[in-house]
């Protein structure tokens, strides 16, 4: 038993303080509220059936390939001879590598398993990859924004101002190669560092959309991307994840001097973090396999389906309809300048259908 | 795809800056120099077995009911009917329940599963716990003391002074109900409050040693307390902890006003954090029923004769030995001021057995 005491630092103060950041957060996340309305509605009408699509999470089963990898996990854990303890917080070999030829290398980028972080979220790499940078840094957050990027940043002292983000989530649009390449070319020029979120990118149809940053000149030494297999390969409950640092990554500190991300960002997550659950990764593992990978395809097709049959009932109701085509959402335009939350309430009450109102992401 | 970009806020300068106290930290984590030390041996030495003693890492495979459970759980996911996506960040019912009962109710300690926070590992839980605090707090580090805490407190600008621990890693001593008393005493009357690891509260043989802080009157207005299942059941690989904290526990605004500890952390937990794997969460509430205890116990015994084994042999040979008879740690006293590093080599030099040296966990 080993316990720490908390307190202030003011001289004979020994009262534990919170941080006052947290304090600045809107009162209720987004999908809470979302929450409260929708058991109202369900105690009020008992009757009807709600059909959820208000946060973005998956309906369809797991791919057999990854079950069966899944289940060989388990079943390692159960005979001391190939019993798996602690492992590299980085995650194991098999599976860094197994990434890294699949979703880099097979598309042209670069990128060796030795930069790849497996982690058990992308909520958490975002909110997390902060802690590296000085807490004076200034975010630039897009507006619409996914909310928890806004969150994490408020909760670390660093709201940011302005905005640049093709958004995706929420909006469902992507960003072509040459709008990608001004962006690392900006960053390059101004030595800024590009997060750049691509968990969707197995939802991209146009094959001139680039799946990952890497596939632009220069983005090596100007990016850091995080992907998951939440969407792509239906892990949003069974958990995994992972960021991209490259080797070249540079950031400052206040003398001017380079200092490698990956090297950072190594010490924090071998520091505060102990891997993902060995069978999770199994499974994960799977998933980069030309067998996974097929498997995995049906999944996509099916949702995508399911958006364009959205998309296009939307649109004939006369309602003006945005993404659905590289991405799994679909980002409405109300009539009458009808305000999201109302727009929401109506949807709940004559459809029985949960969709996320707009506001949640930002004023825009 | 979405993206940020961090820059100083500088006027015109748009540079990425580093979060400078990871300079701070002292090169190498302990543990990395001592595989480094291994790796060095191994490679001079490929005729030798080495017998791994040097990080608290299981050996044994997880309890028959557990591989069951997890088994169960992963076919739940590959099924459209059975299968869960996001599950609640703080952990399913069924598991906070079972935690709530098995390890604080039949021990007298009145905790509710709503105060219970299901995470995927310690190390991670008391380092983000100390974001939800001011970053001007002072952190009362023990020495010896286990070097995640250390490391975790620097990157966050904490740096500790005072010190006040009752060793268990690295030392295996433990506190009697009187000492945790005086402590909780002293928390209360500062305001201040107690983290309380007690991780290897399944290692205690002495009925008079309580396991959790909250068997201690006043605690729950005092501490949160810090559990895992890696040594109880197994799940260093696995990966499933947990955080306590009551709804009677406060802290403090910069105003004196109390802020409720368990909302802060609750939107910390679900904002940062997705959960933990659904057959994960199946596999560990199998720890919690009684054949799930029965089991677990015949691998903690197995570990603590161990323990016993190595200090008799140690105490044979004439060292002072401490711990390892409440806690699966042993703590050396080396003879003629041999240094422990020093120790280090000679065990892995003579008998191929790697330990962890005690400077490892600070200067005493």
């Amino acid at each position: 038993m080993i316990f720490f005491i908390f307190a202030g630092i003011q001289k004979l103060r020994k009262m534990a303080l919170i941080n006052e950041h947290y304090q600045k957060l809107a009162a209720g996340y987004l999908f809470p509220e979302i929450g409260r309305r929708v058991r109202e509605f369900e105690q009020a009408h008992p009757e009807n059936r709600i059909i959820r699509m208000g946060i973005g999470d998956v309906t369809q089963p797991l791919a057999p390939l990854v079950i069966r990898a899944f289940h060989e996990g388990v079943d390692e854990m159960a005979s001391a001879a190939t019993f798996r303890g602690y492992g590299p917080e980085q995650g194991y070999g098999f599976l860094r590598e197994a990434i890294a030829e699949r979703s880099y290398r097979s598309r042209g980028a670069d990128i060796s398993g030795d930069d790849i972080f497996v982690s058990d979220g992308s909520k958490c790499d975002t909110g997390n990859i902060q802690e590296i940078f000085d807490s004076s840094s200034r975010v630039a957050i897009c507006d619409p924004v996914y909310p928890v990027y806004a969150d994490t940043t408020v909760m670390a002292g660093k709201t940011g101002s302005c905005f640049l983000c093709y958004p995706n989530n929420p909006t469902g649009s992507v960003a072509t190669r040459k709008e990608l390449q001004k962006w690392v070319d900006y960053a390059l020029e101004h030595k800024s560092i590009i997060l750049f979120d691509a968990a969707y990118e197995a939802f991209i149809r146009d094959a001139e959309i680039p799946h990952s940053i890497y596939e632009i000149k220069g983005a090596k030494k100007a990016a850091i991307e995080f992907r998951s297999l939440s969407k792509t390969a239906g892990f949003t409950g069974t958990r995994l994840a992972y960021t991209v640092i490259p080797e070249e990554l540079v950031a400052y500190d206040s003398q001017g001097n380079e200092v490698q991300v990956k090297k950072l960002w190594n010490r924090r997550h071998t520091t505060k973090f102990n891997g993902v659950s060995y069978p999770v990764q199994r499974a994960a593992a799977a998933v980069f396999t030309d067998e996974g990978q097929r498997e995995v395809q049906v999944t996509i097709d099916y949702y995508m389906e399911n958006a364009a049959l959205i998309r296009k009932s939307l649109g004939s109701f006369g309602y003006t309809v945005y993404g659905g085509e590289n991405a799994p959402y679909i980002w409405v335009k109300t009539r009458n300048g009808m305000k999201s939350w109302d727009f929401f309430d109506l949807l709940l009450g004559k459809a029985h259908v949960v969709g996320t109102p707009g506001s949640g992401f930002g004023p825009s």
